[in-house]
């Protein structure tokens, strides 16, 4: 019952092509001139752009470490790979690309082209004392892939980008076996010729793979129901150094505490994952959206929850405040905006769209008139501006300005007031900082029957030179207010070493004493990604 | 937001009123008479019932330890109490205790009133050397309450049914902090009030508690979307040896491998469950159902599981075989039979059920006419033999019938082979060990889009003396089959001490190290639920 043939090949694209200092790929990055015009909507903005360096003229750190011989010809010490592998994508990495600081480069970055490679790999690094430090495709925002520490001979970047194939295709049970390497649009490629999709898009989509998205239990851009890839999980294999742990495929299981549940979120400290048996849908064939206007952001946040607790689970369904509405160019009059979309792959979804619409009017909302580009013009805008935020990041972070996203969750009980503290406290931390006022915008991401997943994004300009310290100070105010408003330090970003201090914080301490055994267990000499969730010295 | 005031009185109900030997109450227990009645349609079954042996009278082993006076007015050695907690409710354990085996009584039933002395019963045992098995309402068909070591200088019973509060219930995010001794009935009768319900069925809904239920991962009996007791946690309170683990009431979360997922199915060996957030629904306001007929059975799977990938998610998709169906009274004529049901809080659902059985009709079903007594009256009929069959259960094994069940989950693309693999080779084994045909019936009792979950029902003559040894032989020969099959070893009836052997070989070997190393780091003098899941050697 299962198609073993021939999977289709991944899309080929070249390494050269993708950016080693920012987002995406380098032909996608905004022009010297387009970063300055860009710098010109935000006041106080540096008037020039911050050069890219030279990547061939890079000062990085001696190499400290050679492979041995059996690896040799799957890793690389090119001075590229080093940097390219150096930091992930937040704000504080592409600064400190920008700036050429690239003292925490990897000696090695490995390439293993088959999960034999990845256990050797381990084997030579337990051996030889070396720090390994799994990496997908590096879009981390939280320093995920960068290693701080300084207890190791030497560190390798373990970047898994070349066991990228769906493998194997069980049509009935609508399942795929898929490597951790396989980036999302070549996944979704393999998987479109049988009629399929794993239906899972986090905004770094393009430049992300499955393997990443279940080390740090991302969330994908639908809304609702499947948010989080666990959900979507039927079974892992992960290489750690005592052996291989693969889980059986089940649709559900009480057989004690789930396995997979442990190495789903562990951030490459308990093991590689190489493999997984993903659960798939149908392409939907039958699509409506619509968006709704609100003059009050509370009133929105009322009628989204209404149609969280509702059952009938749009598969969109984001809301955007009235200054993120505005930067996206969806709504001009100060309205906060409702984005609802509804998928299915069975049935005409018209019918669920006006019960959503009904109950959107019914708690104070508007929906808005049908453009002349169709009912979904607005959804379109605001998607399509999605996907190029982090090249206007980019852009804005050549320019000097503090451009810089966090997200969490909360009960609804609380989102509204903390919705009003985080605006309110960084409003005044902003201002502290940079002396500027800046913008702190807020979309609802996710939402749950019992809570929202807010998102925040913070525009103002910094002083160049100290935009990271700049950063660093707002951030860590935005965490104090999480915090004390009992929401989560990350939805969906993962912990990654900037979230430590507050996912201390957040982790029951039985639990964090239950996770220092495992790891101590899984990983007896201490090399994988020290210094994510758990202390390198509490690891061994 | 939140409501904190008086909850509603938990429905009282005397402990004296529950049978000490078998399933719920004594007044529900058929009769000599009934039980003679019904022997008679097995043939091959005993002629007498087995007597129910006067609890004042059994023989129980020494008690063995002694409380400390500041716990003594909670802890019992009255033989009532121990004969009543020394099994759950197996077929097994019926028998045992119809014999008056009860050599594995515990010393002490304990009782506590409070968390804090759930803490000091911890302490004092841990102290002492003494086991501690956690005890919901004893429910547990897998031997999970049962001590069968010989490590530990005595053995407590830790009864959580005086912690059964609804301690506090926030409507805004439809969730309610409930403490983990409540029953069903109890802990619905709190929230009915609010127009709140948990939804969660399960079969043993009567004599089963919240806590149960999530250290075993128990499954409801809504057949779709939220069956598993897990996806309904917002945040759980566990006492463990070494102190307290309460995670955060969060609506989603990506900070690390979740802390409640390594207790959900931690089955009492990692800590006791006194209370969690549950997320709650509104109670439904518009229900539909109907049910199908199918000729053959493998057709119907076909159709279950184009429902099951449909994305319509009914609250009940069941599938009785031809010989459940008979046997629950729903179709006489040898077919199979689909109970289905929609249900909604929020709107009508009339158009939701003509999607589901258009599904049905287009993979070969044909809806049942509807009955004089109601579109649903087949569903009707079905429920309350659901709801009596444990009583039925207990009156066969007093007739010294076989009558037990298993269950399991795969994916679909092994789903009919299984069906026939168990059903053809339990025939063999029931004939074998029996030397009568019995029956091996089987309902779908939960779907999923990659997966069903079977569950199967044995009933045989068994020889009066050798019952448990007979189950055994049966039940052993079932979990090979399902080895073979990569099917689950169970669902949701936990592993416990009966299915090691079969977890043992389902669970990933380095997820046991990580396991076995939290079990060391949270319960490091292994006083908490001996050989479950882990070996007592090994935890310690």
């Amino acid at each position: 019952m299962t198609d073993s043939s021939t999977p289709h090949p991944a899309p080929s694209g070249s390494p050269a092509d993708r950016s080693w200092w920012g987002w995406g790929t380098l032909d996608k990055a905004l022009s010297d001139a387009e970063c300055t015009a860009l710098g010109q909507l935000v006041p106080g903005a540096a008037d020039t752009p911050l050069p890219v360096p030279d990547v061939s003229a890079l000062t990085l750190p001696k190499v400290r470490v050679e492979p041995p011989a059996a690896l040799a010809p799957v890793m690389s010490s090119a001075p590229r790979d080093r940097a390219s592998h150096t930091y992930g994508k937040a704000y504080r990495d592409v600064v400190r690309a920008l700036r050429g600081d690239f003292a925490a480069a990897p000696d090695q970055v490995a390439r293993p082209r088959t999960e034999q490679q990845v256990t050797e790999v381990l084997d030579w690094a337990a051996e030889a004392g070396v720090a390994v430090v799994p990496y997908g495709a590096g879009s981390s925002v939280v320093g995920g892939v960068e290693y701080r520490g300084r207890e190791h001979r030497g560190v390798v970047s373990l970047d898994l980008s070349a066991l990228d194939r769906v493998l194997e295709i069980d049509r009935v049970s609508r399942a795929a076996r898929v490597q951790a390497g396989a980036l999302g649009p070549g996944l979704e490629a393999q998987l479109r010729p049988h009629g399929l999709t794993l239906r899972h898009f986090p905004q770094s989509f393009e430049f992300s793979t499955l393997g990443g998205w279940l080390a740090t239990r991302a969330g994908g851009h639908y809304a609702t129901l499947y948010t989080h890839i666990d959900d979507l999980v039927e079974s892992m294999r992960v290489v750690t150094p005592v052996g291989v742990n693969e889980s059986m495929r089940l649709p559900g299981s009480g057989a004690g505490p789930s396995p997979d549940r442990l190495f789903l979120g562990s951030e490459g400290t308990l093991g590689v994952i190489t493999e997984a048996w993903m659960r798939l849908q149908e392409r939907p064939r039958h699509k409506a959206s619509a968006t709704v206007l609100f003059d009050d952001v509370h009133t929105a946040m009322g009628a989204v929850r209404a149609i969280a607790q509702s059952g009938l689970h749009p598969a969109n369904c984001r809301l955007l405040d009235s200054g993120e509405a505005g930067l996206a160019g969806v709504a001009r009059g100060g309205e906060s905006v409702l984005v609802l979309g509804v998928e299915s792959a069975h049935f005409p979804v018209d019918g669920r769209l006006s019960e959503l619409l009904t109950l959107a009017r019914d708690h104070g909302g508007a929906p808005a008139p049908v453009e002349s580009g169709g009912a979904d013009s607005a959804a379109d805008t605001w998607r399509s501006a999605f996907l190029s935020m982090p090249y206007l990041r980019d852009a804005l972070t050549r320019m000097s300005v503090v451009s810089e996203t966090f997200e969490t969750a909360c009960t609804w009980d609380r989102a509204s007031e903390l919705y009003e503290a985080v605006r309110g406290r960084l409003a005044e931390v902003v201002k502290d900082v940079t002396g500027a006022s800046g913008t702190v915008n807020c979309r609802f991401t996710h939402i749950y029957p019992d809570g929202p997943a807010p998102y925040f994004t913070v525009i103002a300009p910094g002083r160049r030179g100290s935009e990271v310290a700049m950063w660093d100070e707002i951030k860590s105010a935005a965490m104090d207010v999480l915090h004390d408003h009992r929401a989560t330090v990350t939805h969906h970003h993962a912990v990654g070493r900037d979230h430590r201090p507050g996912y201390d914080r957040q982790r029951p301490e039985p639990f964090a004493l239950a996770l220092r055994a495992a790891k101590r267990a899984l990983d007896p000499a201490g090399i994988l990604n020290p210094g994510v969730l758990v202390d390198p010295a509490a690891a061994i």
